[in-house]
């Protein structure tokens, strides 16, 4: 299909492939936009019909949107606009340079510049940076054949009409009900006595992950969005939640690795941007592990006196800071996804104290096996390792699973408690641990 | 409102605590009722309308589920079970032991039991495993005043009735038509000529992330899923989806934390089981760092005449490892999300080459200064330090950034090659460079 379509396009067979293209899915024909050459794909752009080329666009990669728009007329840019909803309008006009904005802004109407201008107000990642205005809304006193009818008139320009909102005179958000709850029902009920008044709703000022939480917990497909006045302003989407999921779990993970979290796609990221989101936390960690350094200076005669003692360092370095990751990981992803809540901190104290003692035996006994046996290391110096290791892995366990609840309940983010900070943490313990206990077994 | 039907529940008013529970969304219902006391939360269930006690039993958490199952009579289990959609009721017996199974399959029709065991029989993470059978099929020979007609009889039942699936008469799938489209088409119109036949399906076996990735990439609401003779079996719900995904970044989140994943939720999971998860990959790094040890050993000589080398072990190994941490996870986070292609490896390869190196000289430049007028170390020393440092950053980068992309290309997992691996093998790069740089510049 694909290839087919590139090679009318090759021959010059402009209106075959636009037959063909009208056939696809949007998202697929905004791939294949993607392959064909530019001044050809201006030419395909501009015969398909409509709306047609409004939905391509709007899945178009965001330096292909650009270059179209840089490339038609006002007028063609109109036409594309006007057939845009207006969740995908934001988010194009997000992405592109102020120039290119300040264009378009021109060229629309005053009411929608109006409109567009209060949504690129709103925070980025609120409700009402996500939201839609194209919703189907009714009065209560229709009847549902009333209530089909105005759906049948106004239904072809909203994002969903599979919920529709009830609202009074003064736009207040007053009941819901389901196209499907219409289409069961008595064409002669009223809208009244079948909607739902118990609605879920959100401010256009909450926070993106707090709605996306809302879609989770009660399995929606669409939420209504209220402005301050209980009013109406817009609605929510899944499929915009679904991209707010991945978001918020790639900002935990940047976080968990010491990245200042950035939504930009990596191949398009300037080297100097993206080095930019890393040099701040390795410098913190950096100048952290330096007080590390100091405690092996304190210790400088012990490891003289048996050089052998710095040889273990990295295994026990490496082995604390890893099993400290393991459960702050798993507490972290815990409380993002609500699992663990702060008021269960004891508990994890403890259970993490046990699964570090299991952890920590296994561990120390291989390790004990492997340094007397193979490593030859005799028996004290073995001793002094294995149990610095069970101590280590133990104590790394209870910090890791601990600091990210105590930084949640002082209202910080959890994700920056990951591994690097743990390791950092735990290493300086772990060498402290390690000469009190060599210098106190080993006599030095 | 919660207070108030706890408060009627403590006063045994059940009738009126019903009459509010009634009222109440089944999510929040099923949470209220975890805190009820067990033997009044028996008698509020045995009086909820049948159709919301399945529908708040859906949502209870298993333990609860378990124990009301447990409690009622057959005759009152079979009542709940038939008020549940089938993806809910799979949902609800793989959470039950054997016994509770085996109990629940004696007391369906022999229909319903040969379609669960089919169900139940699906790999796990697979479509037919997420899917329900609750879906509405038209023809396409039917005008759609009598489609309408046919959806107002069976839709009561079904999952969803906001998009149908057209289906010939061995069930093969020949398109779709959304209830949207059904409204605003004339009464006379024929679904064949409305319908989209382009239609976008899963298979039965295909894997959970796969069909994740088709929801995300087409704003699907809803997906069919075919047999392997394309005769449509189920449909695939978005809300589900939303689980399968967070499921699936906790589980990278696991790998890359050197945790064999698991779907159990933490303080639900016994500490053996969660010790058994965390136990193998410890074991392998910790024995990988003993080769790190080895260099140190080899080197015993240098760190015997320069015992201040020792002290900055620990920031070079923590600095390198978090650098190269930071690289794979923004590349395996990519990967997973589809944004970066395993084609692009000399474009990362390159990318984190020049990032290393901004990177490597803020860092080495702060080092210097510190351990040269801080620390006073002496300027060959700090100069090694630093130097080795330099080398280090942009290594570990490089290493981060092309091993999860090869991983991928070799069809392993690219979340192995996270922060605990890489890590393990920067340090002994490190070192190695390290003790070069110290051996050649201390002439030691």
């Amino acid at each position: 299909m694909k290839e087919k379509i590139l090679k009318l396009i090759d021959e010059n067979k402009y209106i075959q492939a636009r037959n063909e293209i009208v056939k696809m899915n949007a998202v697929d024909a905004a791939g294949l936009f993607d392959e064909i050459d530019q001044r050809k794909l201006l030419i395909i752009f501009r015969i398909l019909p409509k709306d047609i080329a409004a939905d391509v666009f709007t899945h178009m990669d965001s330096d292909l949107q650009k270059y179209v728009i840089d490339s038609i007329t006002d007028e063609e840019t109109v036409d594309v606009l006007e057939n845009l909803f207006l969740d995908d309008t934001i988010d194009f006009l997000e992405e592109m340079p102020s120039n290119v904005v300040k264009r378009i802004l021109r060229n629309t109407n005053e009411k929608m510049r109006t409109v567009i201008n209060q949504f690129l107000n709103y925070p980025p990642e609120s409700a009402g940076s996500l939201m839609t205005i194209e919703y189907a809304d009714l009065k209560k006193e229709l009847a549902v054949k009333q209530a089909l009818q105005y759906i049948k008139e106004i239904g072809v320009d909203k994002a969903t009409i599979d919920t529709c909102y009830v609202i009074n005179y003064d736009r207040v958000l007053e009941g819901v009900v389901s196209l499907r709850r219409l289409i069961l029902s008595d064409e002669s009920t009223v809208i009244k006595d079948i909607m739902e008044t118990d609605v879920l709703s959100v401010n256009t000022h909450d926070d993106q992950e707090y709605v996306a939480g809302f879609f989770k917990k009660y399995d929606l497909n669409v939420m209504p969005v209220l402005d301050n006045e209980n009013r109406l302003v817009g609605i929510i989407t899944v499929d915009d939640i679904i991209d707010v999921i991945d978001q918020e779990a790639t900002e935990d993970l940047h976080k968990m690795a010491a990245i200042q979290p950035s939504q930009d796609a990596y191949l398009k990221t300037s080297n100097w941007s993206l080095a930019k989101h890393r040099i701040p936390w390795l410098l913190i960690l950096m100048i952290s592990a330096t007080f590390t350094g100091g405690i092996i200076q304190r210790y400088e005669n012990a490891l003289q006196s048996v050089v052998l003692l710095a040889s273990f360092i990295p295994m026990l370095m490496d082995t604390g800071g890893n099993a400290g990751s393991q459960s702050s990981t798993l507490i972290i992803r815990g409380l993002a996804l609500n699992d663990i809540k702060p008021k269960d901190i004891l508990k994890i104290l403890w259970k993490e104290l046990c699964i570090g003692s299991i952890v920590g035996i296994v561990l120390a006994f291989v390790n004990f096996l492997r340094i007397y046996y193979v490593s030859k290391a005799g028996l004290l110096v073995s001793f002094t390792v294995s149990l610095t290791l069970f101590i280590t892995v133990v104590l790394s366990k209870v910090v890791g699973g601990v600091l990210p609840i105590i930084a949640k309940q002082f209202k910080m983010d959890p994700a920056i408690m990951a591994g690097p900070l743990i390791t950092t943490i735990v290493d300086a313990v772990t060498l402290l641990i390690y000469f009190k206990t060599a210098t106190h077994l080993l006599n030095i």
